[in-house]
């Protein structure tokens, strides 16, 4: 029941003032797209939410962890310049902060010469001043992590008073350990802080994408909230950075274990809730997560902001009538619009009819503009400079990379040419297993599909289809080649997608040994073989474009092996 | 002055026997190469030093930090199953430890579901038992180190009775904090541990090369000595693990501050020491080190590790009549022997006549074999695909990276037919402002020079002809050009090396913001172009060989920097 109009309850309030008691609060989620390092821009993107953020009579908005600078800034956080930059974005921060607070995640100076120099911290900025700091206690070193190489973790928690309440500030992985129940860390820093009884806990965070993110996110946040029955607000980063993507979906907790709201994901927004109404909350509001779904429109993402933030506009794909390239092109396509999209068919002897005809038909249902460029030419002059040289030996896989390598290049070329990126069309089944040509099909400023095994790139292609014909009945069920020597079949080389699949997945993401997945009811000589390709291919993987990263074990910065080694190889 | 002969008080002395009061000790250290994930070759190397040193009647045998599994054996640490194999390993060490003992570094199961999964232990084994664990403590996460990745800091330090002795073991870093004085950490192991009044202090270790590191450990050692006034056995690795060069130059430090002794540097070695000569000590034996020879031999150790631990014999180089691809074919040459480095001259329109002739010179010099394939027919090819497309555009950079790449292409199909690795010749100041081509001359198996300064490539073929001309005079004296279109030179588009390589320093290795650089006397608007050189290139630099590193800050593994961002560009 309520005594008072809503409306009375909030807005311009001083917790100076004493007169009113305050009891309702509006707390905005901003989930916004900032670039890394560009302090000019990310600040003038939270300004614009600020000013909006007033005329709604805001009391709190909040944006996500280390907002200032981008995340992640990765090394360039041990250039003191680039702190100091940071420092400034806050102080500027500060300075728009009459009548509405501001959380938001910055890196603030370690004032004590012992441990690291840096904290991540969520800063809480209210009346032109910074109210309050709280550092991140648990700090993620792991996967795509490295922040215990930046930052040292905090040992005090306090909650802030802002207005009549009192809030929890906390940084992303903070809430990920309930109740000590992760064993990664030895700290839960709700457990310190409810103690001083705050009424809600905002997160700052900047959680990357995987297909299984969205549901893990929710699964934490009530887990919190079943624990502390305090609202929660957890407010992420959206947008890509090189490789990661982050998909926004910030979510609002009420305390009775609800979701009681999920941010939209792969794009900006700003959301105002009233914390009365999450307090009253009476039903749970998700969104539908389809796997499929979701690896498609973080792709988009992905490509889309690796162009926009680099400031190009136009791609360059070479296609081959295949299903990497077909679905590599169509996601380029709805990320840059077709018109910025061209395609390089590159035919040579080996080349079947339906290539080149899949190749047209694909081009032609997205609209896009192709160029044929046989290579046979080309090859033919390398054959010349090279048979002296080869004389003695047989054709082998070397005359499979001459081809590759010729179509990288000519791609390369158009790319200077024209100021476009070629986009990188190798899949995680062949990037696994080395199937593929270094400096040849696997060049490109990014790898679209680096993450995406070959049965999920099929499932991909069928999606696309699901409102009519984009890609070509005949690329999708036409058995795979690479098409570099007659009649070349993927299958001659490697057993059935299906089961190399299950076998890398076992190995890449579950980490289980060879025993393990043989136990499984694998065929013993296929694991160790297949183990062993993974293993002895990681020279090519370290000089393969990034790979955009939509699982929970990326090839790149996730997964860190040696090259030279003798382990399963 | 000397009671008993010195050999009275060493050998097999039983601690249980109580007969004998054990005085001195004999502790040999083996700084030896190990191969990431070879337990088998590891342990079998390990076994015949601890046969020698049994001969020897030593006490105490000492290997290196993770030796069982080698260093760095990154991600491979995730696989339970790999963990399993350093457990068998240890077990098997433990099985020779009859009348002599064991330390050796290998990594330990955190007992405990709390914090990471294992630690990076000293195992002491001896009495066919294990006597004694000691976890790290200071976990460097920094640079090209990431062990917080992986293991749990030690909070407890226990030293280990031996016969009469009482040992303070500690792990490479563990030493490296003197008195709480690095401001990196918090905990002084060996302040813990002389509470406990040990006899002396064994280190294991694997601490990679840079120039100045041998120095920096002689430091450290030192310090520790000058504290705790015990006698310290530091044991390095040696050896080379793709971009990582461990120089080995394991030393003994006395009580009186001196090093009683230091290992030879980039080669294995076991040596004997008496602990009653080491309390004795009069003199200090350090060698000499000039950086320009640490920094030589380290890169024949790193040419040659890489190919002998990938199962390589052969190299094939480009040979352009330049000073990076000179220098890198002799240190091929010298890591590899002649016969095994075969050169490719692969000259266009715009190559000089010098350039082919100071090619030949070097090769005729050295002795190997080469071949010459003029580039242009294919060249040629090339345009003829491209014109049609280019109508309208003026040759820019695309043509020039369209010779590299057709040279890249050249030597990779060499190395594709005859199982030879491509040696890339990219240096440091290139590498860092992008003046290089992707899949062009930035390709190839391993970076030799991707870590040394053009000013310091100068200096290493000056001290390479030191005993008479190896490198023709004019390759050293001629201006820098890439030949890639008429009469080009380096200084058309930079500024001269000395310049250029003090601001990329200055940036690169001290973290310096361009402020801070312009204060120094350099041009600013020469500053800012730079450092927006450095920073826009990341694309490239992600996508080339691992660099062998000689400096505090190498490009790969230790200097980690977002490819998409706004700063200084």
């Amino acid at each position: 029941m309520r005594f008072f109009p809503k409306e009375f309850f909030c807005g311009f309030v001083s917790s100076q003032s004493g007169l009113i008691k305050f009891r309702n609060m509006k707390v905005a989620i901003a989930q916004l797209n900032f670039l890394i390092g560009d302090f000019k821009g990310n600040v003038e993107k939270m300004k614009r939410a600020v000013d909006s953020a007033k005329e709604e009579n805001t009391d709190i908005i909040c944006f996500s962890e280390l907002a200032t600078c981008g995340y992640p800034a990765r090394d360039f956080l041990d250039f003191d310049n680039f702190i100091q930059l940071c420092d400034q974005a806050i102080a500027e921060l500060t300075a728009l902060t009459d009548g509405i607070a501001i959380v938001v995640g910055s890196p603030s100076r370690n004032p004590v010469p012992e441990g690291k120099d840096l904290y991540n911290s969520a800063y809480f900025l209210a009346d032109k001043k910074i109210l309050h700091v709280q550092h991140k206690a648990l700090l993620p070193t792991y996967d795509v992590f490295d922040e215990y190489r930046y930052f040292e973790p905090a040992s005090t928690f306090k909650i802030v008073q802002y207005r009549d309440k009192k809030i929890a500030l906390t940084v992303c992985e903070d809430i990920w350990n309930i109740g000590n129940e992760n064993p990664l860390y030895t700290t839960c820093p709700l457990d310190e802080m409810v103690k001083q009884k705050p009424d809600f806990v905002i997160n700052v965070s900047a959680s990357p994408f995987t297909y299984q993110h969205a549901q893990d996110r929710i699964d934490i946040v009530k887990e919190n909230l079943n624990r502390y029955k305090l609202p929660l607000f957890y407010v992420n980063h959206i947008g890509a950075q090189t490789e990661l993507i982050f998909d926004g979906g910030s979510l609002v907790g009420a305390p009775n274990g609800n979701i009681h709201a999920e941010l939209p994901f792969f794009e900006e927004a700003i959301q105002y809730f009233q914390l009365k109404d999450i307090v009253e909350n009476k039903e749970e509001k998700v969104q539908a997560k389809d796997k499929i779904e979701l690896i498609h429109d973080a792709l988009v993402l992905g490509i889309q902001d690796y162009f926009k933030k680099l400031g190009f506009t136009k791609t360059i794909i070479g296609l081959s009538g295949g299903i990497d390239s077909a679905v590599t092109t169509v996601l380029a396509a709805r990320a840059l619009g077709a018109e910025n999209v061209r395609c390089v068919l590159m035919p040579s002897q080996y080349s079947s009819d339906h290539s080149v005809n899949d190749a047209r038909a694909l081009a032609a249902n997205l609209g896009i503009q192709y160029d044929i460029m046989p290579i046979e030419s080309v090859y033919q002059s390398f054959e010349q400079i090279l048979t002296p040289h080869f004389i003695g030996t047989s054709p082998n896989v070397t005359e499979e990379n001459i081809q590759a390598r010729i179509r990288g290049m000519l791609l390369m070329a158009m790319s200077n040419k024209f100021g476009n990126i070629v986009l990188n069309t190798s899949n995680k089944s062949e990037m696994a297993v080395g199937y593929g040509t270094l400096y040849g099909d696997m060049c490109g400023g990014i790898s679209v599909l680096g993450d995406v095994y070959k049965t999920e790139v099929f499932a991909l292609a069928k999606y696309m289809n699901k409102d009519g014909e984009v890609i070509p009945e005949n690329t999708i069920t036409k058995p795979p080649s690479a098409e570099l020597r007659p009649d070349q079949k993927d299958s001659d080389s490697l057993p059935p997608y299906d089961i190399l699949d299950d076998i890398l997945f076992e190995y890449i993401e579950n980490t289980k040994g060879p025993e393990e997945i043989i136990e499984m009811g694998y065929n013993a000589k296929l694991v160790k073989r297949i183990l062993r390709m993974v293993n002895i291919n990681e020279f090519k993987r370290y000089q393969t474009a990034p790979v955009l990263r939509v699982s929970r074990k990326a090839f790149g910065m996730g997964r860190r092996m040696p090259i030279v080694g003798k382990y399963l190889s």
